[in-house]
């Protein structure tokens, strides 16, 4: 059974006996099925008996049922009350749009809307640059999905992405004060793969006139890859993909600050990636750039080869940078001798045995999500350094790290686009958070809640934006 | 000139003489052309001067350069700070998404985003209704425009249109907690008027996973009616053109309270609408269900009557439900004789003779936006109502009144669509909000400020959704 986690917490209001030792018996009964209590709270005694919120974690659903039976089983002990605290968080969505700006009287409501208001309108429609400092077009970035490849959960359509859109616009706010708001867009109608990739292109263009910058995400490869080129060129504010290029910018930072403990250099490196997907190919066209000459890149049915004639376009991009000794087979297969496994693929795919036929001192980036391809409680003692994409894990290879600076920095600089020279810049930033007296197996990137994050990126992207003249 | 308003307000720092009479001199120079001191603030005495925050309504820009020269123009007073305060309060846009949950510690991200969050996603993959539950969905309208009918300045484009939408989006969230965001679609690259019909359509029904109802706004005649007709088709939520249909409904409220003045019925009544629009068209509409028989219909070249040759198709229709008499002619020959005049046209198109020629106890709505068709002050002693889309005179016949008490409804009810029964229990709860005892000329519609308001309309519109059996 694995850890268990914030992802399966319950909230509970339970009603002891008010005896000595009942609190115990009860956590006794948690510990012995590996649930754990990790908040007491609201305490009331109510003569024989006493009420008392308790908040456990589980490690799945399953888990969750195994512990409510456990509890009822328990003598003199009665729920009150049980509630997922997930589905509790979620209920209603994780955003809401306010004012910024207090409407109590009619002077208000005269320069707020009409007519007020007008006047600001026709001062854009004379100048549409203004749109970029009299609107929300200034801070305001749209999180584009079709719900293709949302998470490791594959094509759960753009409803169901929802959740995930709107975490990703809370994580904006709280971390850089970027307004971001969900654009799902609804793609069932359109036949073919073109029609959809021409679909989220035409919705994309028509949507941008409130918008200051575009994040694509969880847009299932190859489409990912037109959409992305498609709106770059045709848009004049920033577009990036980030499952493309924040989780490439996050693993550069990652694999410099690892080279670092186990003393091996970028050119000597043999690298295997599993996931020949958006994230994939990114990853390797980032780490090509900064010296690695060796990857091996895997998809479903084993190494991408030249010779393969089964591949889509992106994938035989991909065949044409990689695999220098043409290389075949799965990727058990493969991953024999490497230095480096960077997973952003599926859940569980390897095992002990396959991490210790690694070269010696392995890295191993497991960033499958929710579920990593290896646990990390399966690798402890095997491996140099162990990274996942979790956050409840060690060395969490968190986007999170690179898109809110990303976008701070190049809104702020009224950057048009987001250069290679802006990705580079962000990932150095986000290796230099971890100090070298601070570098451990255990903390190779800066912790998601170290605020200096955040102004290291921005200032580096737009340092570098203007650096790349591509500031409005 | 015009009364000043806050709509052109001036927040000036001003140093002047520390002498007794230094601001009165100052008041009196401003008294003198017109401008209105509404506030101080800020005094602070510094030995020989003192220094303080004086705001200035004027009536249009050019009287704040008036304005601005005169004081410049007295002797010993010094503008430290010159700023408009209109576009102080636009800057950077009127809304923002904050989050709904605090994002403090790696269980708070584990819940809210991975790898909590695919629980969420996958409960919504398995049963989309949840996707009204989960999400901001149940929360959460598109303020649709395109442009082309942005208050009355016309065909001024997305970007633009801006400033309204967010100005809207902040009265939905202040008026009936509801969570609204601008949708400015840019139509530009469609050829055709028929394109442009569809591409609004096609771009709504791609986006619209994410929202709960759409609230279309500043959309021109005729492709308004198409868009709304379509969508409403398509759609399994609300869809509420507000020009149309809020203006019909407070339109109706409106006219029902002024008839109890002048003691007047619906059925014996001549209305002369200036506007064959998509405000016009829905006014005539719901008059009609309300009793009237008697409605002539004004474009801008006069009234529009089954004979016409020029009329769209929206028109068309328009003709054949309105002048039964077949009259033709202009505006201001087509109203003499009429109890009531309704406007939603442009500026300036009456003077007092126009009125002086219509009905005993004429009643007057003006509500061309930002710049009705008579200015109130033309009408003084000549009318028995005067009613305008503005905010800064009585009678502000205002959507606002309708559309954010209308959604909260249709919300909380979980209406699929919003019906006829649903806008005339709207238009009857804005009526009664004006109890009797205090209905006068000047108050025949409750203030956009009175919180009953959108509490009355949400509950006799949920009540209607009920009835009419339309709730998810």
């Amino acid at each position: 059974m694995s850890t268990p986690t914030a992802a399966y917490s319950v909230r509970l209001r339970v009603r002891l006996p008010n005896v000595p030792g009942a609190l115990g018996r009860l956590s006794v009964a948690l510990g012995e099925i590996g649930a754990n209590i990790v908040g007491l709270h609201g305490f009331e005694a109510k003569g024989p008996v006493l009420d008392e919120d308790v908040i456990v974690n589980c490690s799945d659903a399953a888990h969750i049922e195994q512990m409510r039976e456990a509890l009822v089983a328990l003598d003199g002990v009665e729920i009150l009350d049980f509630a997922d605290r997930t589905f509790e968080m979620h209920a209603g969505g994780k955003i809401h749009v306010l004012a910024t700006v207090p409407i109590v009287d009619r002077d208000d409501l005269s320069m707020a809307y009409t007519p007020g208001v007008a006047r600001v309108c026709t001062a854009i429609a004379t100048d549409l640059s203004l749109a970029h400092t009299l609107t929300i077009k200034k801070n305001t970035v749209a999180i584009v999905t079709d719900g293709t490849a949302v998470l490791g959960l594959g094509n759960i359509g753009p409803e169901a992405a929802l959740p995930v859109m709107e975490g990703k616009a809370l994580l904006f706010k709280s971390f850089a004060d970027v307004d971001a708001f969900p654009v799902c867009i609804d793609t069932s109608q359109d036949e073919t793969a073109q029609d959809k990739v021409d679909a989220i292109v035409e919705t994309v263009r028509r949507i941008a006139p409130v918008y200051g910058g575009i994040n694509l995400e969880d847009i299932a490869a190859p489409a990912c890859f037109e959409v992305e080129e498609r709106l770059r060129e045709i848009l004049d504010i920033p577009v990036f993909h980030d499952d493309q290029h924040g989780t490439a910018v996050v693993t550069l930072a990652a694999l410099e600050n690892s080279l670092k403990l186990v003393g091996k250099h970028m050119d000597e490196l043999r690298v295997v990636i599993s996931g020949a997907g958006a994230a994939g190919v990114a990853i390797a066209k980032i780490l090509m750039a900064a010296g690695v000459k060796d990857i091996v890149g895997c998809d479903s049915k084993g190494a991408v080869t030249r010779e393969r004639d089964d591949l889509n376009s992106a994938k035989r991009d991909f065949a044409e940078l990689t695999n220098p000794s043409g290389i075949s087979g799965s990727l058990k297969e493969v991953l024999p001798g490497a230095d480096v496994f960077i997973g952003v693929s599926g859940p569980d795919l390897l095992d002990a045995d396959d991490i210790r036929k690694m070269a010696t001192d392995p890295i191993v980036f497991a960033m499958a999500n929710p579920d990593p391809e290896i646990r990390p409680e399966i690798t402890e003692g095997l491996v140099a350094v162990m990274a996942t994409g979790r956050s409840d894990y060690p060395n969490q290879i968190n986007n999170v790290l690179a898109f809110p600076g990303i976008f701070r920095g190049a809104l702020d600089a009224g950057a048009t686009t987001v250069t290679e020279g802006m990705k580079v810049a962000a990932a150095e930033a986000i290796a230099s958070a971890v100090p070298q007296h601070e570098l451990t197996p255990e903390n190779i990137v800066p912790s998601v809640f170290d605020r200096q994050v955040v102004e290291l990126v921005a200032a580096a992207v737009a340092g570098a934006a203007v650096t790349d003249g591509v500031c409005r």
